[in-house]
């Protein structure tokens, strides 16, 4: 079933232990369509600027990605972050950031996409997350994923966007500080009275929880021996699972665990390279593969 | 089949966000034995000081612990650490340590004892885990713990426990001290280049991962939604593994799986009140009941 995620096309700068890259393909929209587009076609509404390369636009539109929602803005520059990370992978520290289009996009949904059953909000303002939301015809899934600086400076959007949402995807830092509870299960259990029926707490290295409802999953993260850059691993997690339902048109706690499972094997892709340079060659055997090596990981 | 347990028994005196307690029982082989217990006759091997008072010793004995292996040494007092835990309950601050007793020490295994074929060297000085092994005949599994202080200040005798034990159960920071690698798969292996076979990395509120030659496979925590106080989680996940595996009388690979869900359940119990004082009510029944609970939260 069709696919739809709203976010950020970006430029990164990032460094990690691994090396250096300056200007590489980022944003939380890209890592998430790319991601999805593994296993199902996945539509894009973002913004892009005067400076966005045919080349990037190119590798888009190479893979089952919809780029009739990406909007390339004429006067202003494309989005930009520059991150490091240090010894502990799972932390990204911020050299600085260029919001450029982002605080003067407002996004559009082309009329045919508008009655796609499955949603995605990736990391945006919460204003734009609502406006797209507005656009559609009742979709059947729409998970919301949200940051620290929205957290701080909408508190109040994002408790509407989680209202009109089904759930919401977190990382345990951004759970912590949405919900002040440190403790994950009593964090999950107040992301469900804001409104998230769904709750899904990424927790980095250590894998991630779920909670429909009260009723609970956890998971190992897949282990993998080198992590070279952790940038996009979130969306990556968002992508496959969203991606996995979409794929099998299904919504109910088995499908969410399962849907789990395929996140954390596409972010376990995602680390293993910079940028998307690791995912751009996955495939669905590669995907498969390590499907079936992490069940026999987790098998008791 | 018989377990043995080489340790400290001690007072703590600790603080958590919870609360505070004073000179309470604690102690690596307290802990472990009194987990181990609920599932198997667990026999004891540890010293006290004089200042120890009869009603530990009574509750001790309460339990199926064998205390033939329990010194009391008349000239000196019993091992007492203080500590705290801030709001990150997954990091205990030693606040002092009185070795006492445990600088004085020889362990000596009763005979009956010797051909006991389970066997926990929880943590103690090298020395002593030695002296304790040199004692028994052919165990069938032999499994040490260590912690920071012995692999900072004698990592060569730690070196020779690894090579002539089975393997070794760390917490993820002193897996990383022992083996200077951040990333725990990688760490895992080294472990296993150090000469444990079967390698045990604790993550605390994030689960636990073994690595049996190269064989992985990787659990989340149990999910407890009010930790009141950590203190001897590690050393009852160790107790709940190793009872696990004595009651069954199984060593292979999956007998270790199932025996890590044994732990990281007796380790929930454990971590639910101050001291020994969920542990102290905990039956066969209610052990049954969350592994259970467990099973299904685990379920794909």
């Amino acid at each position: 079933m069709a696919l739809l995620v709203l976010g950020s096309v970006a430029f990164d700068d990032v460094r990690t232990p691994s090396g250096y890259r300056e200007r590489v393909l980022g944003g939380s929209a890209t890592y998430f369509a790319w991601a999805a587009s593994t296993l199902v076609q996945t539509d894009l509404i973002a913004a892009v600027g005067r400076d966005f390369p045919a080349e990037f636009t190119e590798m888009l539109r190479g893979r089952k990605i919809g780029l009739d929602g990406l909007v390339k803005m004429a006067d202003i520059d494309t989005f930009h972050w520059s991150g490091r990370y240090g010894e502990d992978l799972n932390v990204a520290q911020t050299n600085w950031v260029k919001i450029n289009v982002l605080g003067k996009w407002k996004p559009v949904v082309p009329p045919k996409w508008r009655n796609h059953p499955f949603v995605f909000l990736a990391n945006d303002a919460p204003q734009n997350q609502l406006a797209a939301l507005d656009q559609m015809v009742k979709p059947r899934l729409v998970l919301c994923d949200t940051r620290d600086l929205w957290i701080d400076q909408d508190r109040a959007g994002l408790e509407v966007v989680m209202k009109r949402t089904d759930g919401i995807v977190l990382n345990d830092g951004e759970a912590r500080q949405l919900t002040k509870e440190r403790n994950l299960i009593r964090a999950a259990s107040k992301l469900h009275d804001l409104g998230s029926r769904i709750a899904i707490i990424k927790k980095g290295e250590h894998g991630a929880f779920l909670s429909v409802e009260g009723k609970g999953f956890a998971l190992p993260a897949y282990p993998v021996a080198e992590v070279v850059d952790p940038t996009g691993a979130g969306d990556s997690f968002a992508g496959g699972l969203m991606g996995y339902l979409a794929r099998r048109g299904e919504t109910d706690f088995r499908a969410l665990k399962r849907a789990m499972l395929a996140g954390t094997i596409t972010a376990s892709f995602c680390v293993e390279d910079f940028s998307l340079d690791r995912l751009r060659s996955l495939d669905v055997a590669a995907f498969d593969r390590r499907m079936g090596e992490f069940e026999q990981f987790l098998s008791l």
